[in-house]
């Protein structure tokens, strides 16, 4: 599918629905985010029996309102885009599908109404809208830090989740089914209730040894959250102190030191126009189309 | 409202009641923190039915005496202020009417006498009293730290809030109303009691892919707790290594750094005088009245 | 009471209770270890009913065999000591004393036997013979961190107690009796139970505005464990950076800034002699007698 | 037993099972990986009744059939190494071993079965075949962050479980039999579930008292965990400024600064060949054997 030429009323819409630089564009980012938490409301109020009861005209009308709105910014937003199918196989154009499907689904398959609750997903266009990582300050090094820290949260986690299954299996073995650890998988799912410290108590051991290597199992999990605490915190620190100048500072004195490739933060931004993602952290244009990343100046 | 000619036993008034450095004003701040500490054990006992069934002659008196204090004080504070509507729609203004009004209200309303319990609000006035923001020590770097990662936190919350939407709603159509999850509003309560690793236990998943689901939740609350923790951490190792003068002599060393604006700490007390805040962290002085921010000269 | 001359079994006696440098002293120490292990142990084995109806004698046996060696122990330690009043009121003495009085006193009042359990205080002399604090490294920056730390993290707890006083209230006043919120310390103790995200679900909101707002608690629970995490952390960063030299080196070359008073760390350990504390951290000797805080070489 | 003149067959071997340098060794590696976690699914779905009773003979083939791939590979294991008895003591060659034993001691002693769910620590050589150390970063400040904090973890977790005994036998007075507190060690589990904020419920004070002291053990456990965390955390930081060159530039500048001896890593890796541990983190040869730790090249 090559570039299609835009007509005026595209490229006027495209203004309004992708970009916040106009009157008009402004209220739509505002209406639309209306519309997401009215949406995600009447979800809510459906799945309280006795509200569904009382109001099912009401909540089912409103119901088919929201779902038309959205069908209608769906088609809008494919039709005025350059690169519709990049559109609806992003991440964004496939949730803006999920909120409208299953309502009409539900007409075939009555069962499938509540998938509409998928729709909450939407809420995540709210970051976007509000240009929240503006508030997460110019330089977004904590992004940037759980990123340099992913694989070793990965591993961290990885090895929570294999002390899970080792404990599990113990407590298997110890505590037998009377006290509810019925099967392998529940024991398992106990150990990480216990080493996360949630403790739902759903099931909890009542043999002595049980509650021994519970008891480890607590001051354990208790201990290692330490673990990715200490690991966010000190690359947090580190951007921080980088983005400050201390290192910089110093290396220019000595004028030897190379300059740490960390330095280059990436922006969590994705260009409104190609999708594209990972664009330098002071980006103002797309790396890859050069489309500007906030403000898209009108094309006449 | 302008500012009003003090007569002279107004002034000496307000000396004892907003000032401390009198012996009359240190005594005043004793005895108001012994009534209000008094008040609030007051509505504790209360609370208790046993002893209010036992012991309601001496609870109801105890209540109308304190009640009546509070409301000399409160006319005392009006009464001996330059401008009372300031300290009137302050925030210690709006807290002190509430410890006495809903005890008048009771008088013709009977069911709100429990709203007396609202002076526990009265209590954040200890920390005025006890001078606790010396205790943070000279440069109040934590008060910095939470305000500079303020915005960072709201947006981690509100990632939170929105994660507990859509677990809580997935989780409502993988369990359904036999495990308790019988609205949505109910599942996105027991998703933020899990990925807060509260656990109560109130309700908790039955079905194994429910409690598939439940353990990832556990795992990604165990997990981002990291998040906040490393922000608030690493803000405030930066302020403390700023104040450690790091900064300052690596800049001072290549004469050309600008001075950080962040080393600037704001002093979290408001003036006794005019209630502006904001002063700087050193400041002896209001910035915008000229009065003394800790000890009141006496004006003759 | 004058310090005492001692007579030569004295002496030995002392080096042997008070010191580890002989071989006699070396055992006494180990000696005195299992003895306190065991008696604790004998303690919990009398605490379960199925042990203690069958092994009454045994343990009772034991039980005065204990408190034997701890009452000819205690008497020694006062008899050997220059300052016997000093041992008897420091915080080991009267742990030492409370160790054996009960079961003495349980001649008399049979049902405070329980209270021998008190001695499980006696486990913090291990941290001592042990010689622990070696193992936090030379120069303890961890004590010295939390100490720096102590009235930060004291004006949080304050702060939380506060939160979960006044969340306490509101609670109270929304729930009420039927979901087992029945009086204000009760929610006050349910908040505290919440906002710490412990969560027994012993009690739990059960109204859709009493669980919105134990939403409320539990994310600033969560949310605010960051602060004293992040007090804690920077502080030890702080100290350890000191300790590396960093801040050292920047002013030696600058040769103007001041050394940092925070760098005198102080030694946890009290003087084996006077019981005298806050001893510099690199200090052999006490400050205030003179005696090693280690060894203490024979008198002749 | 003193090194074994191998025969070819037995270096082909060993370059296939110990290596992954050759098709033959990756394709090992990657069966190696499917059987355990096949194995360890096998193992769950057996502990869960009603699959284990409508598959019974299916599961029991498998076991058999998995049962055998493991010993096979365990006699190869020591059939193809130089120094066998050194694998067989290893931490690994136990593991192994435990994950065959059981099933055939089943036939003798039927109740043992279940033991074979002791084969969920292989889930660890997973580490190993993905090499996972390595997306640990180069240098591995994280397991050297821990290795220096394990001495200060331990006092912590010390100090923690004395104050859960003091603690627990303090409740066990107080709340006594009627509210679960029905022996000290019970009790003390109890202070564990609590002091870690786990909080199951399955106990929980009832008297005022005890829930008062239910209250400062969850407001210490609160503000407690803050200490690990600060230590992992700083010694984090610590590791990887050291890495980024700041204290060593410093040094450089000063010439007199001595080398940190912490800045040597050690490599969390053992030699695939003799077993040593603790190479240098740049290592790529055993220190002690010469043999390639991560390639080893074909020996003819």
């Amino acid at each position: 599918m090559k570039e299609r030429l835009f007509k005026p009323w595209q490229s006027k819409l495209h203004d309004i629905i992708y970009e916040a630089d106009t009157p008009a564009g402004k209220l739509f980012d505002v209406l639309l985010l209306i519309v997401i938490l009215a949406s995600i409301i009447l979800v809510m109020l459906e799945s309280v029996k006795s509200i569904q009861i009382q109001f099912h005209a009401f909540l089912n009308i409103s119901e088919w309102i929201i779902t038309a709105l959205f069908s209608v910014e769906y088609i809008l937003r494919i039709v005025t885009v350059k690169k519709p199918l990049k559109y609806i196989t992003s991440f964004y154009g496939i949730i803006d599908l999920l909120s409208t499907l299953p309502k009409f689904i539900s007409l075939l398959f009555p069962g499938t109404q509540a998938l509409v609750a998928l729709r909450a997903l939407r809420l995540l266009r709210v970051f976007r809208i509000l240009k929240l990582a503006r508030f997460l300050g110019a330089s977004n090094h904590l992004v940037t830090a759980i990123k340099a820290s992913r694989a070793k949260i990965f591993v961290f986690l990885f090895a929570v989740v294999i002390a899970a299954t080792i404990f599990g299996t113990v407590m298997y073995l110890v505590e037998g089914e009377a006290s509810g650890f019925n099967s392998i998988p529940k024991s398992i799912y106990w150990s990480i209730v216990t080493l996360t410290t949630v403790g739902f108590g759903d099931i909890a051991p009542v043999t002595p040894l049980g509650q021994f290597i519970a008891t480890i199992i607590m001051v354990l999990g208790y201990g290692i959250i330490a673990v990715p605490t200490g690991i966010v915190s000190a690359e947090y620190t580190r951007k921080a102190n980088i983005k400050d100048g201390i290192d910089r500072n110093v290396s220019n004195q000595l004028n030897a030191y190379p300059p740490d490739p960390a330095d280059v933060d990436l922006n969590s931004l994705s260009c409104p126009y190609c999708m594209e993602e990972n664009h330098r952290d002071s980006a103002k244009f797309c790396y890859n189309c050069g489309h500007s990343l906030y403000f898209i100046p009108k094309k006449n």
